[in-house]
């Protein structure tokens, strides 16, 4: 499409209709979507039931990379809305196609910079994961005649955003990708900050990932939102038409731009990061076909 | 200048006469051309004593930050080499006079993320320091509701190469950064790597600068090498004319292309990061006007 995208719409009585009988399945952000935090956001377990109830595909796909598939359904459960694994697409298991798919050869490691979902995901598609979690109190000896070691068959530094940064894991990831011929550097994401609390933005992926880019001048494979990467395996496993998709998210920079990117209609909710006026100011760039307040205004403005 | 700047002469007895009579001071980088890593490079002593009975100034500019001047003159003085703390450019120092310079108010306070040459060289300057090497075990808290508080009174974060980095610290001056208004990023540096130890490269201030970065979407002020804000300070101390200068390091992004864009003579030593296959790489666009192996071949070529 040539020229400017045109302002988005609010979601109405009028146009939502037309929205729902276009599309055949949604795809959710979570954290600002579905929850934020550690509470679920009034209504989505009425929208999400109503939406299935008509048929509709529900996809969830999070940059979150600090939990496996297995971890975040595990959340849905605690809500109490049921989300099989199948549902869940995070940038944990994004990282973890990426090599498959990429023929990445199992007898290679993985170096992880991040939470415990990047070394389960790992294990799953049948690859050695090395460091995350278990690396989080260690430290880079910092005297002279020291050789830091670092493992020769680590042929992949997976970066995600980890609450356990130290210089050892960063010396430790910058090492395999200068030294170790042919490493790939893989970002599960770049979000500058996230709402790891429903108070406050905290530093995300993107600061970590950003580290490795200042101390190896290398630029990494993102695998998560906005990359179409994960788009590509979904339209696999679900035989969907993308034009047939609603990509419904808070951030404008990664979910609203996967949809776009993708080809998928596109609805901005104002529960999470993004305001009406980030969305209204003359320098955004990124218009969603939609907005609206949260999830469940789809429901009440359905009248179902 | 236009056009592309002449391939580097290796140092030789014919040039080094009219190099060494064409200026009256010799500015060093340290890492990499005094010592390596705690190990003073053969023949430095000697050579410094020769220019010093030949009447020429010495002054060392060095982009590590972790130290003080002071620091740094304890370093010079084990190794058996009488430097005074002003003859010492760092770049935590040069981090203090850039507040100085600019007029920062001293009421107001200055996050570092850094070693304990940033924290003292902010208080010789008469300015308070947060963080440092006291924040090295602080670690955030990760749950729902929790609001990390940072001090509203902080006026500018000062970045530079920290082996203690933790989340906590990018936390907090990631929060200053966004949250205070008008809150200063300064960079000590952006060296990606460095030779902490005489085996391996480690990852530099570039990394902790470039994580910053990632999670405030802001671009640093960089007050060490190669930006000239050190040398501007320098001349106005010591009254010197930049081309009767001549820069002598061992890294062409940070040494010598500091001493070109000041307008200084420039020498490149072998003794650090750079090797001649670097220098005489065609993706090399940095050309010193002279290399040789290392400090001493000027006393050796001189036949003093």
């Amino acid at each position: 499409m040539n020229g400017a995208k045109s302002a988005a719409q609010l979601l109405t009585a009028t146009n939502v209709r037309a929205l729902f009988d276009s599309v055949d399945a949604f795809l959710f952000d979570c954290d600002g979507v579905i929850w934020k935090g550690d509470k679920l956001i009034d209504g989505v377990l009425q929208t999400l039931e109503m939406l299935r109830s008509k048929g509709k595909k529900l996809v969830f796909v999070t940059n979150n990379s600090t939990q496996s598939r297995r971890q975040f359904a595990d959340k849905f459960q605690s809500f109490g809305v049921p989300v099989s694994q199948d549902e869940i697409f995070s940038s944990s298991f994004a990282a973890a196609m990426y090599l498959k798919v990429n023929n990445f050869p199992p007898e290679k490691k993985v170096y992880a910079i991040g939470g415990e979902g990047i070394i389960e995901e790992l294990q799953l598609a049948g690859y050695t994961g090395l460091g995350g979690p278990a690396d989080g109190d260690k430290r880079a000896e910092w005297k002279s005649n020291c050789l830091f070691e670092h493992d020769k068959s680590v042929g992949a530094v997976v970066v995600g955003l980890d609450p356990n940064i130290n210089y050892y894991k960063l010396q430790y990831g910058t090492l395999c990708i200068r030294e170790n011929p042919g490493c790939l550097f893989i970002a599960t994401n770049r979000d500058a900050v996230g709402h790891m609390t429903d108070l406050q933005e905290w530093p995300g992926a993107g600061c970590m990932v950003a580290a490795i880019c200042g101390s190896t001048e290398r630029e990494p494979i993102v695998v998560g939102k906005p990359s179409t990467f994960l788009m590509e395996f979904l339209l696999k496993k679900f035989q969907l038409s993308t034009s047939r998709m609603c990509m419904v998210g808070d951030r404008l920079d990664t979910d609203i731009l996967f949809g776009q990117n993708a080809g998928c209609k596109t609805l901005l909710v104002l529960s999470g990061v993004t305001t009406q006026s980030i969305l209204e100011d003359p320098s955004n760039s990124i218009q969603p076909d939609f907005y609206a307040s949260k999830v469940s205004d789809v429901l009440e403005l359905l009248g179902e």
